[in-house]
């Protein structure tokens, strides 16, 4: 009897003592983490980039098509956000879902606020802001995104979805709302989060907006008014259309993309890719005047800037889609075009950008280049994979 | 015999409970831990920024005089450097000492490569760059920073003091021979190490230097001539000299104090402490060409700007020492003045600029300020703080 129960603790003892040690070996600094997602499969890559090795896989995230990922300020944990409303929490250092809630029907993004104490949403339906605590996921506060139809003679407010999503220093959050073509500013700051300012008649119908990377400047895209709308959050007076030279023809802007999130903004230029043209745009950031375009190997869809500004890789989409596109700004030409394969797509970079992350969507596998060599470093075999999110967004505005 | 086995090893077995869950409940992530240096007690506190939590203290570290601290990509790893040579690695998940070895006589800094696997050291005694491996401390490499004396007919070669080392994209490392007169670049993807460039003649005894936060430019500091050497590393061409205006007074120039580090570049501005005089200088990184100098309380030690660039903060030393202004950049002024009391120096801000962190070196603790409405969120007791450290420097060039 007590022969079996030492025994019986021996194993216990000894089995703890491997379980441990290997927890120890396999621990690793989330600073420089990447997730990548597996849009089919409803599951997420967790990598650390600064070895490159694949940690390990979380699934049973349910629909990630068109998912983003955000983190907590010390990168410890992943927030997914999926489509349909859904916020999975991710323990980075034991790859677990800690919890997942639902929080909207319909959802298009979101961002953690500056202080990383609120997860805010933007929801489609209902439209509104949800506000989540980052710890618990637990709701704190919905600002409904409500508007006075002016053809309604009762005066009655109407939804409006809610786009373009962004914090901003001063612990603020800025979004803009599609139907009441307005730009909203909350203090999170502040235990109400009370708007404190609104401003209406931006443009008709914003879709998306951006923060430039200082947390300055604010722009909104719309879908229905030939100019973007430029917030300047040290001010909050008003919104500047600039860019209004591109509605002059009768074609569509050619910034009208459905992702602002694909311009790359480095210093004193922004690069965008242009519908339907072979081109790269390239804008001052200093006001906003339009540059020589750069022609590049087919239509892009991400521009994304190197973190030292000194490259822009593209990723082209329809013909040519297996390429990217590597820009010198230096030459302002493209210097290198990789062919990393079927539906290559999302070049990021590691922090320093000694390393780029490529996915391809179509050809089951993310690749990892060595920027100043072109060099292949490593290849992750992956189920069509799609966004990839580095955790140094934790320290970015807007990310 | 058996029950004493039992209950031996139930004692161990559930002992080892509490820890392992003790371990679980105190872990965290690493992106946003800060390192501040306890300079007279030879220690270092980790804290942790995200929840303004003190996390440990890490001693036995020597003599932590002048001493700085570096970041693997990960910041798992903290790398201190002391002035007499030595490199103490600090695990951020474990908070032990992992490894210590000297690593010469006399250094005055260093940095982590931007790949993340050398740590590299510039001595003043030897002379040279010395190169360790990021993760074992061993010995990769030695660069003697050999220069023959004109005045020498034999030609034979003098070892100089080694400063200003930074990191730079193309996985570069940079650094100014101080007897030399010259600023080398070494090309630290090889495997040999080759110094790719050597530019001689560029200014009379170079004692620091600083990367522009892009990483592109290097600006490198002379004790006897009267201007700035800048060097872009998208040429490597060679290296001109920049603000030469300031040498044209009897006055030892403005800009000599004895760190660059304590300068703030924040997109198309820097700002400079000056010596003996009691405003903070300001010049557009554009041209170089100088500004309006910005009253200040006393003068200035380091100029910091908030991560935003809407805000910097400058220590002041000797007069008004216990004292910090803030500046803030749109209106080119003090806005407020805080007194966070005796030898209140090293303003450092939370990666996103929310908090900032002050260490009194004469009062005996670190205060935490939140940066928009200036009340303090905490206070730390510590021995003698000095500098402060954020993790997330690891994804920064120089730093």
């Amino acid at each position: 009897m007590f022969g079996f129960a030492v025994k019986a603790l021996l194993i216990l003892c000894v089995l703890g003592v491997p379980l441990q040690s290997n927890a120890d070996e396999r621990r690793w600094g989330t600073a420089s983490l990447v997730v990548i997602i597996e849009r089919q499969a409803g599951s997420v890559l967790i990598i650390d980039s600064s070895r490159h090795e694949l940690l390990g896989r979380v699934s049973g995230l349910g629909n990630l098509t068109h998912a983003t990922v955000k983190f907590s300020p010390d990168a410890r944990y992943a927030y997914v956000l999926g489509r349909e409303g859904e916020v999975s929490k991710i323990d980075l250092l034991t790859l677990k879902l800690v919890k997942k809630v639902s929080a909207g029907k319909l959802s298009v993004g979101g961002v953690i606020s500056q202080d990383g104490k609120y997860v805010a949403l933007s929801n489609y339906v209902p439209g509104e802001v949800r506000i989540l605590d980052a710890d618990t996921l637990e709701l704190i506060k919905t600002i409904p995104a409500l508007y006075t139809d002016g053809s309604d003679k009762d005066g009655k407010e109407l939804p409006s979805r809610v786009v373009g999503l962004v914090d901003a220093p001063g612990n603020l959050l800025v979004f803009s709302l599609m139907e009441a073509n307005s730009i909203w500013v909350v203090d999170a700051g502040k235990k109400e989060f009370p708007v404190i300012r609104k401003f209406a008649d931006v443009g008709k119908t914003p879709y998306d907006a951006l923060i430039s990377p200082d947390g300055r400047y604010y722009l909104a895209g719309f879908l229905d008014s030939n100019w973007m709308g430029l917030l300047d959050t040290w001010r909050l007076d008003r919104v500047t259309p600039i860019l209004a030279e591109q509605g002059k023809g009768p074609e569509v802007p050619l910034w009208k993309i459905p992702h602002l999130k694909g311009w790359a903004i480095t210093g004193r230029l922004a690069f965008l890719p242009a519908l339907k043209r072979e081109v790269a745009l390239v804008y001052s950031t200093l006001d906003w005047t339009p540059l020589t375009p750069i022609p590049i190997s087919g239509t892009a869809l991400y521009t994304v800037a190197r973190p030292d500004g000194r490259q822009v890789w593209v990723d082209i989409i329809g013909k040519n889609g297996d390429l990217i596109d590597v820009i010198d700004v230096d030459s302002m030409k493209v210097i290198k075009t990789l062919n990393p394969g079927p539906g290559a797509t999302h070049p990021q970079f590691t922090p320093k950008g000694d390393a780029a992350y490529v996915s391809l969507m179509d050809g089951g596998k993310v690749v990892v280049y060595d920027t100043a060599t072109y060099q292949v470093l490593k290849e992750f075999p992956a189920d069509h994979p799609s966004g990839i999110f580095f955790a140094n967004r934790a320290h970015k505005f807007g990310m």
